[in-house]
């Protein structure tokens, strides 16, 4: 979620974690990360999250934020444990950054460089968010003064890891949201006048003209549509987009 | 928090809990982070630990950990927001660290050097922490075979890190937990034949004998007792102790 106002995103989430073993197959763990302001909050279990205590806690009482990146895991890379549960975080440039990935790398080892950061964890998507931040202190050793520079490089970076597979990627620093497409995520922005959604995996409707104000923005992204009734953007594959307080700023046609 | 077996910290975290706005002045925030193997999963907020809600959820469901780290804030350098809550997490060497502070620094400008940790909030505290990881990994940047040379180097750090004020410290990666007394701190190791504990805060009184098992070995270290009825141990000041598995492996002057 990208959003420019402090956002509850216990709808979206709601469904969303019926996918973690209920309602999809993606059981071996579950993650969610808010931030506020330069800090952040996550939880993480390596449970299935359609059962998990600590994500009805989540549900119930969501941390009302601009940034969320949540994510359920299917293990086939690295054995279901804490440590190798999304989303992963790192500082960089005096950020943290949040990071999840949904695909399968092969033969990554190569990315295992030496580096800033390195993967704590044996997962592939932890070893390609570390190399992805490597590469990005090597171009930029300061913060770069022109962010959508910056992410422009984080989208060819991103080409260059689809030869070891699949990565559909999510990262964050709480202010700006970045994901990339290698097969398959869609995204839809909600704004005045607000309309009704209704969950796929949950009987669930929300009515959103009487949740919001009529300035919020509200982004949502997501592998497949999480509500039946809105029109989502299928993202193209290969290509990224970048949203900055809930709105599409830069995609790579532009 | 540092033992032999995974223990569940809910009777210390009872105690302490209400030293953050009840029987202690330490209202500006509070944050628990509980190693699970290689990973770790913190609960922070800034908001005054007896009276929150995660508080409350984290004291009813601990979870069983090797290896704990809490801390409660009196704010003095830095506002009150999350990034300025500890504990405060870095990964160096392949592992996450997690450091707490406790005290006061001034003229700590000349710590925010350059280096591969950078400070996010704006608190003396996660300075201190960032120039320790970074003159760490000036010395070793590998990860050290000889641990216990790297804490000693660790501990000389502190030492001059008191130059700038007043830093009691507790660091972890998961495995060890190092201990810096600048002024007080205090630590108890609980094994066979286990008694009774009474907690100064709260009218509750526990029997390890019921609880333990006998080989379980369980250190706790406070910046002051948490119980009434068991003899603590007050470390000298500017003197460091290392704990492995609940045990006292190391201190300055060994």
């Amino acid at each position: 979620m990208s959003a420019n106002v402090q956002t509850d995103i216990g709808f979206s989430f709601t469904g969303f974690m019926q996918r973690g073993g209920r309602t999809g197959p993606h059981r071996d763990g579950w993650g969610i990360t808010f931030y506020e302001d330069n800090g952040y909050q996550t939880f993480k279990d390596p449970s299935p999250c359609y059962d998990s205590p600590m994500a009805r806690l989540v549900q119930k009482n969501p941390i009302k934020s601009r940034a969320v990146i949540a994510h359920i895991r299917q293990a086939n890379r690295g054995h279901v444990a804490l440590e190798n549960t999304h989303p992963f975080t790192r500082e960089q440039w005096g950020d943290f950054w949040t990071f999840a990935h949904n695909g399968q790398l092969s033969d990554y080892q190569i990315l295992l460089q030496k580096g800033k950061h390195q993967p704590v964890g044996d997962t592939d998507s932890e070893a390609a968010f570390c190399w992805l931040l490597n590469e990005l202190d090597r171009k930029y050793p300061q913060k770069p003064a022109d962010m959508k520079a910056m992410f422009r490089y984080l989208g060819d970076l991103c080409l260059q890891l689809q030869a070891f597979g699949i990565a559909n990627l999510l990262l964050s620093n709480g202010t700006y949201l970045f994901s990339f497409c290698a097969n398959t995520l869609h995204w839809i922005t909600r704004r005045s006048p607000f309309g009704q959604a209704r969950l796929i995996d949950e009987d669930i409707t929300v009515d959103f003209q009487q949740e919001a104000t009529p300035n919020d923005v509200v982004t949502i992204i997501a592998t497949l549509p999480l509500t039946s009734n809105e029109h989502w953007h299928k993202m193209a594959a290969k290509h990224y987009v970048l949203f900055h307080d809930g709105v599409n700023i830069a995609d790579k046609s532009i």
